[in-house]
């Protein structure tokens, strides 16, 4: 193998640290680089047998002298200032011919203006959006690439060699130029938020609802992941709901505080979503219900003053099977609003963005992973850009598994279990089979006090109404 | 009275030339200027009795030189560049004490950054949100000011005669610096989205749901404006379900295209909400069904392929009177996430946000004018800061009426008609019920897959879980 060093990575932390005994396992030697030094040496002291392929450095200088052209520097820092303060350091120092690639989480917009602002220096510039958590950066990650096809030529091997696999196809792919990869990292992340928000909700129902013990809960997410629901996050639902407190004794689930934490990706997601006017409900509650679960006191206050919720599920509760069908039709509205947001980004922006294939590198390294991103891959494949909703299988499953999701969620408010991703999802799948909404009474209020028109149903073009002077 | 002209107002568009007009009226003398000179001509043309308060000018320098110090300069021009290069245009030619006032409908964040560009000109610079459309600009409308004391004090007196009055209050105040005129005034309009979808779902359930023709229809919102839900929009509701098309001769409300269009300012409201982390879940259902609202073939092929809704409501069908509860309650959740935003704003950005204030000068006016808002700022008044809804009467008001809206929300669903601002409206109370939510699940899938932590509920110092080498 040949051993010459032409990737370096800045940012040891626990991501950082991962990917680069990922990339100098996957053959490719790698010089590092962090600002505190003795980060850098433990790291290396705790490298074992992959030490002879990392090469520590101690200051900016050092790190690229250890570099041989073509070199690629790959940036692990926290997402914002800290990336535009190593641009600046490391800028002037640059050679024709210099890669950075931004690996963290940076914002989509930060990426392109940073790709605007590598136009006419030395350097080139890369933001690729990398999913997996820690267990992924380190055995195998879905990254997604936003850059030139040049770009793309130069690293893809890189990025596929470290990359999971799904059949042996790697998840690695270059999304588009500019800002697309990290775009499309943050979609993966709101798609995140819904996708747990709804297990979450499922969660809620069985403890609260059916007054289910967190084990027989275990029992139930184990079942799921032998279905069509098989993914990681059910998987790990599993495993959380088995799991035994080892301080306490009783399950660890009912140890923990219900407040959630977020670091943002799911709040831009909703952001961008309201940019490009493609409605993402699902993603926005589950946003919504992460800020809800930080106000604990103002929630006891609430079940002082009216009376506390859930209350006891009444009559024919619902079962887990019927559950279970309900989250397989919410899942599905979930990912199609996901890759609806992904296509009006694609017409706006002027990418052409891979719909299957992001599908495809999905289906292997990032927390969404599951089955179902498979039969995904092909249904976009056969009908590229179209809605997931009217693509077979899912058209079918959500044809046999929609009312279950209307049962559940009518059970639900009943009981007064909140479950506002499900029923956001199921309130999108009706609007989209609602030939006529009762928008006509907005633009009719909106032309009374605005003048703003509309137009009729029978094309003539008459665009007021007779509101007279009141109007 | 003293005719020498203080004041200027440049763009007489709909909203600028009735604005014109009340300052005229209310006693202040004004020099207008339109881009087109034609249109100036037009409006002097048909000023009537006004005509000698109207001193019409053909160029910037013309109107400048017809206004007295001090000069108060009032912009009524699109929001965005056009008002930036009106400034531009201005700047060179103002002296010290000139004020520029833009009344238009900017975007926060663009009047933040004006005002901090005015610091060391000679010129002051204001952003005044004002609310009622054409009819409210001609002959009163609610205007929530932005800037200091003493530019408040300069101005105030005018914005006072020209504004809409409640009880004899004028609806015109300062709201706090910079750009909090116009976010007080954007999260009004987001409460005007959601106060119009939530009228718009009832009207589908009596529409759908209930088989009501307008007519039918139109008495109902009669009756409601007789009673808690008094208010603007229902009025005009009824005026609207009331009223007969001038062309086929059946309800207006029956030929009108269900498209809802849109200018921004609902989004803006839920963007900005994400960026604050408040919670206003009416507000993007209102928002998402405006856009899904223009998806007509899409919605058209949802039919078709899933079949369409809604479906025949079924069983003890919901009547109109619970129907009226459940808009109480839905409108009072609304208001309440509405101002939840404006409080967390004021701590956000350090402005002293005159609460109950906002709550008086929305009472008339604006168009989301209602009696309720009367009631909401004594509220507010003894417990400013404090969420709306553990404030009498709208505590007693809830308690009396969730039950309506739950039982409507679940009908509704139960038969296809997609009511997403209600049922948002109800999953956010009944999260603010719910000491226990789902969230535990959710921080310990996090610490499972990106070791985020989590808080125990005994307060014990172990952040993360017995995952062991899986996690």
């Amino acid at each position: 193998m040949d051993e010459t060093v032409n990737f370096g990575l800045i940012g040891l932390g626990t991501m950082g640290a991962a990917l680069a005994l990922n990339i100098a396992e996957s053959g490719y030697p790698i010089a590092v680089f962090n600002r505190t030094a003795a980060v850098t040496d433990d790291f290396i002291e705790n490298a074992g047998a992959l030490r002879p392929r990392l090469t520590p450095t101690k200051s900016l200088e050092e790190l690229l002298a250890a570099i041989s052209a073509p070199r690629t520097i790959i940036l692990m820092v926290p997402a914002g200032q800290v990336v535009d303060q190593q641009i600046e350091a490391l800028a002037p120092m640059l050679e024709e011919g210099d890669l950075i690639i931004d690996a963290g989480n940076a914002n989509y917009a930060d990426t392109e203006r940073r790709v605007r602002d590598s136009d006419g220096k030395p350097y080139d510039y890369m933001g690729i959006g990398v999913s997996g958590g820690e267990e992924g950066a380190r055995h195998g990650p879905s990254s997604m690439a936003g850059g030139t096809q040049a770009q793309w030529e130069r690293v893809g091997g890189m990025l596929e060699a470290i990359s999971a696999r799904y059949d042996g196809a790697p998840c690695a792919a270059l999304m588009g130029p500019g800002g697309a990869g990290h775009f499309v990292k943050m979609v993966h992340n709101g798609i995140e938020y819904a996708d747990m928000q709804m297990i979450a909700e499922c969660y809620a129902i069985m403890r609260d609802g059916l007054g289910m013990e967190a084990g027989a809960i275990a029992d139930v997410f184990e079942a799921w992941n032998d279905g069509p629901l098989a993914s990681y996050l059910i998987e790990i639902s599993g495993k959380v709901a088995r799991a035994t407190d080892p301080i306490a004794g009783g399950p660890m689930l009912d140890a923990i505080r219900d407040t959630a934490g977020q670091k943002g990706t799911g709040r831009w997601t909703a952001v961008e979503a309201q940019h490009l006017a493609v409605p993402v409900p699902v993603i926005e509650a589950a946003v919504a219900a992460r800020n809800l679960s930080a106000r604990i006191e103002a929630r006891q206050r609430g079940a002082d003053a009216f009376g506390a919720m859930p209350r006891e599920m009444q009559g024919a509760a619902i079962g887990t099977e019927l559950l279970e069908q309900a989250l397989i039709a919410g899942k599905i509205l979930c990912y199609a609003q996901g890759f609806d947001m992904l296509a009006k980004a694609a017409s706006e922006f002027g990418w052409d963005l891979p719909m299957a294939g992001i599908a495809r590198i999905w289906r292997a390294g990032c927390i969404i992973r599951s089955e179902m991103l498979n039969d995904m891959a092909s249904a976009l494949e056969a009908m590229p850009g179209d809605n997931l909703i009217f693509a077979p299988p899912f058209s079918d499953l959500l044809t046999r598994n929609s009312d279950a999701l209307r049962k559940t969620v009518t059970t639900a408010i009943s009981a007064g279990i909140a479950v506002p991703a499900l029923a956001s999802g199921l309130s999108w799948f009706d609007t989209m089979r609602t030939p006529r909404t009762p928008a006509n009474m907005i633009q009719a209020q909106r032309d009374f006090f605005g003048a703003h028109g509309f137009d009729r149903l029978d094309g003539k073009d008459a665009p007021h109404g007779p509101w007279g002077d009141d109007g």
